[in-house]
């Protein structure tokens, strides 16, 4: 039997050996490994912090101490050892644990996260909280090198460091984020890990300084500047200090012992104290270890060499992306692209090789992303920032203001916009056209396959402001893709076919899924129209009208929130029309997209089809609200 | 003939001597308090900036270099100096200059802001656009210290320092934000600007070193370790250098002469560079150096003695709140009180010194400061995020993940909700309800005046989950406030009057608009019935759609953009009942608000006449909308 078999709790680790943590923490690699080749997930991240998970619930107790895991996408370790052990093969599944932490899924889940660099906030909040009700407990943020550039936890070290509160912030340098590290904190972080003088507090320098002979007390007692610079001297964590955290490290976070004892250290300091670890993503599995980047999210892949099991060979809309990108660069000098600190996953690694000097990854920083953006548009320059659809959401305001109030021609490449499947709740790309299409001067275009996908970007680069273009997740349609760009009328959307009965009005590539309920709606004995957006913003107005007026029943499709989406624009234009008929021409409107509530994981058809975002399901929608075939036409339908 | 009345482009500053220098600050200084004691404004930080102004406008070329003003607020003088002169006095006025830099305004404004912490990323992007076209020229952002809290602000310094390309960042460090500024990064300042040392750029510090006879070239030889740190002992912005800037200051940022030769030295900097300037808000104007907080966003006031013009005796929304506040902690501990460095803005002030351990001034850090809320909340406190409708589009994904989707109880005190005035576009607080209505589990109220203000926060209290309530800026309406709070019936809309014609269904203050648009009606012979909505989300759908079954014509209000809006919720229900009624007894809707367009500045009664949101507005509306008295009845109109 295995050791990790016979963990329920994480009290029971507190009696385990030095030979039986190192026993259990082969046991949970493997477990891991054996785990994420079937559901996918984030392998590598939680293979570098084995040992940290261990080392925190050896020293800490957990759910009376409180654990915040930024991202939280390296919380499987943590699941494991919290009594979630028998339900881990369920992760990511529809209803099985949840890739990330969360609050209903268990006490020893403090804080619930998902975006990066909001830890140390979250733990500060935990932590004032016990010190106004006048409890003794600890609250550890876990954030790593890569969401620490993140404005958000700037802001919050600030205050911390400012109030002085007993927190602990465990700094997990894995050497890089998801991409390669950008930034000067990096280069800090990286001259940190590079000098010799390893695990040495503040306290430890001064005792040291102590047995210098000529120097000795003299020093300590000196003004601070001078012990100040000593201390610079010899302790690497200057920048951290100055913002008023003790800084502790660097250490190995794979030397289980070492991390106890500096997490123990930890506990006694008052005030804020960071305790830089020095991790490795992937440690212990090969594959994960070469690779790291490609075991973030990745998918089921074989155990023996790390390779993807389905990868097939349909293109995705961001592979299609990032050609287009490139080939749009190549005739436009104009063209940068921006990202933050994802690469890979938008598709512009081969745009960075070909372009270097036009490409910036400005680390996990979305909103200086988008200013920057705005920046560089201001002097003539087309930039795309290619971005996750919830990723955008931290930087609404940016897009707002910096961008569309002063109409600059910024480019959203909005990747991963509708349901995103495994990753859930804050993964879901379900709220981007609520929070855009309310921003005046900003163009919203929705491919609906990745043929499409090319000429929204090429029409988006004609376009003299600024242009969100929204795609899904994963594989396209595998259809053949036009050799020459072309630019759409702004504006104008596609009739995909005619009919007199019902115009199903969709978003992006549910204008398949439309046209296949279609077709099973005409063999019921209904003619449908489909009419393919491509345009959120500006809509079709003219041809929305037309076929509302000869169907007079409209049925929007989208994969996205209902609320504030595309069909709610729809509603708003028939009703600023609603003049133009009479009142008993108005036409009536179905809505279908996503209610109101937060969708959780599970993959993207399993979501559709309890949404009902599924032909069946639009059938089905349609037959239960207009039971009869056509709507009775009165004579006469347009007023004057 | 004043000198400054000579000034028509920067250029002219160049010849002049500093006795002329010193004559033109002072006229500026005049100007500045003459034309913002009549329009209003934001006159200290203005004050504050003079000397720095002119040192800019006299080491660099404008409009070929280019300054960013962080905020922008502060940029009244740079106004002043580039040909906008004589259209000072229309300062914030309807068609008039804008309180903020704008690019549509002027080829010497680089970038348009208003809200805090983008100059850097902003400065970036236009400094990586003149690399990127070999270009040669300065690009300078102005930011203050409380700025540099905000995240952002942080990520732009991060990338800045990691791209090594030529930037200057002058950190107007006035000690203070727009109210004493906190954290870490302040006290760090703090101990920057109380040394000893000034003036002293790293290059003077090497050629002081090699002049000391033991040490001398010996240690600038040695490793780099031992050279930061005497680096340490001498020069204090060690933070920024650091993070890859090169540090000069901090210097009297009064002092024309030193402010020109420091800029002068930083433009030969090679990378980034950080200029350190000391200087005072309300510089020169007695009342404004004294309460410098008071004349941030102040209303025309008496140059004699600085007291605002017409204060007013009715008691702003923001009194109430604050005041509401203060009785609701007296009777639960559970109420802590969260602003991002705007205590007094958001009426706090009071509930800093009755509760300062309940009581969190963050600085600027909006995104911190809806995250540090999520985690008081999680351990069972009640935080009261205060704070402004616009700056609140900071926190969007904080609002959503953190607070929203783990349904934690935080209230969101959204001040300035609506149309806000003077400050414009910026400022202008129309898009909440198009963000945050799509968001899960969130509650939105709207109360219709200070009284029920009251009974919303009390109503928020009450409910175990997040909750937004939105008010405006300015006065209420001076109505006698109950002394007992009452809790509203969640989701239950208030009839105001009945109606068998129409039905308007407001939301806030409008409520009163339509209840004078109705009593006009009520004379031109229409029965208009007038909601109070009272709950944005959830709305009160039985109500609404018995109003809709009734007059069968629904106008919906909002100060508020109309996409995505208050009107766009009515309408997505209205469509999802269509099926309750016979396509022809469907009600027909107008919405009301304001169109898809960023609005500028202008009193908020002038703005509302544009918009038509007024009672005439309303009244001419409706009767171009329905000609026809009523709508003529068809015989059952509910289906089954």
């Amino acid at each position: 039997m295995r050791l990790l078999d016979t963990i329920n709790h994480p009290e029971e680790l507190k009696s385990l050996n030095t030979n039986q943590l190192t026993q259990l923490a082969n046991e949970i690699r493997e477990e891991l490994v054996a785990t994420v080749s079937k559901t996918g997930g984030h392998l590598a991240p939680n293979l570098g912090v084995v040992e940290l998970t261990l080392a925190l619930h050896q020293v800490f107790n957990t759910p009376r101490d409180q654990i915040v895991w930024d991202v939280g996408h390296q919380s499987y370790v943590h699941k494991l050892l919290t009594g979630r052990r028998t339900q881990f093969a369920t992760l990511r599944q529809l209803g099985g644990l949840s890739g990330f932490p969360r609050r209903t899924e268990s006490v020893h889940d403090s804080f619930g996260t998902g975006h990066s660099s909001t830890s140390i906030s979250a733990a500060l909040g935990l932590a004032l909280a016990r010190d106004l009700k006048h409890e003794h407990y600890h609250v550890i943020a876990v954030i790593g090198d890569g969401a620490l550039t993140g404005g958000m936890a700037f802001e919050a070290l600030n205050h911390a460091g400012h109030l002085r509160t007993n927190l602990i912030v465990v700094l997990n340098d894995n050497e890089m984020s998801i991409a390669n590290n950008v930034g000067a904190l990096s280069r800090y972080l990286n001259r940190i890990r590079t000098e010799p003088v390893y695990f040495r507090s503040k306290e430890e320098v001064e005792s040291l300084i102590r047995r210098i002979p000529k120097i000795g007390n003299r020093v300590l007692s000196a003004v601070d500047r001078v012990k100040d610079a000593v201390k610079y001297l010899v302790v690497p964590g200057v920048l951290f200090e100055e913002l008023g955290f003790t800084y502790l490290g660097p250490i190995d976070g794979h030397n289980l012992p070492a991390v106890r004892d500096i997490l123990k250290n930890a506990k006694q300091v008052e005030g804020p104290v960071l305790v830089h670890l020095l991790t490795k993503k992937g440690k212990g599995y090969g594959p994960a270890e070469r690779n790291p980047d490609k075991f973030h999210g990745i998918g089921p892949f074989s155990i023996a060499d790390g390779k993807p099991r389905a990868d097939g060979n349909i293109p995705s809309y961001t592979q299609i992306f990032g050609q287009t990108l490139v080939k749009q660069a190549e005739k436009d000098q104009r063209i940068l692209a921006i990202t933050a600190a994802m690469p890979g996953g938008t598709g512009l690694e081969e745009f960075a090789r070909r372009f270097p000097e036009r490409f910036f990854d400005v680390g996990i920083a979305e909103q200086h992303a988008v200013t920057l953006a705005a920046g560089l548009a201001c002097q003539g320059f087309r930039p795309v920032v290619a971005i996750y659809s919830t990723f955008l959401q931290r930087a609404y305001d940016q897009v707002l203001h910096d961008v569309c109030l002063q109409n600059l021609p910024v480019v959203f490449a909005i990747d991963r916009a509708g349901l995103v499947g495994e990753d859930g709740a804050t993964h879901q790309g379900i709220f981007d056209i609520a929070f855009l299409r309310h921003i005046p001067n900003l163009t919203i275009m929705a491919p609906k396959d990745e043929n499409e996908l090319q000429h929204c970007l090429e029409t988006a680069r004609g376009i003299n402001g600024p242009v969100a273009v929204r795609y899904p997740r994963g594989a396209g349609r595998g259809i053949q893709l036009d050799s020459e760009f072309q630019s759409f009328t702004i504006g104008q959307a596609e009739v995909i076919r005619d009919g007199q009965d019902l115009a199903i009005i969709a978003v992006g590539p549910m204008v398949y899924t439309a046209v296949n309920a279609a077709m099973i709606l005409e063999e019921q004995g209904r003619s449908v129209a489909v009419i393919n957006a491509r345009f959120v913003k500006p809509l079709d107005e003219a041809l929305i009208l037309h076929y509302a007026l000869k169907t007079q029943r409209l049925i929007t499709l989208e994969e996205h929130c209902l609320a504030g989406g595309f069909g709610s624009a729809v509603a708003e234009l028939i009703n600023r029309q609603n003049g133009t008929w009479k009142p008993e021409h108005s036409p009536e409107l179905l809505h279908m997209g996503i209610p109101d509530e937060f969708v959780e994981h599970g993959s993207p058809d399993s979501l559709r089809e309890i949404y009902g975002l599924t032909p069946s399901g639009i059938v089905k929608a349609i037959n239960e609200r207009w039971p009869e075939r056509r709507r009775l036409r009165a004579a006469g339908a347009v007023r004057s």
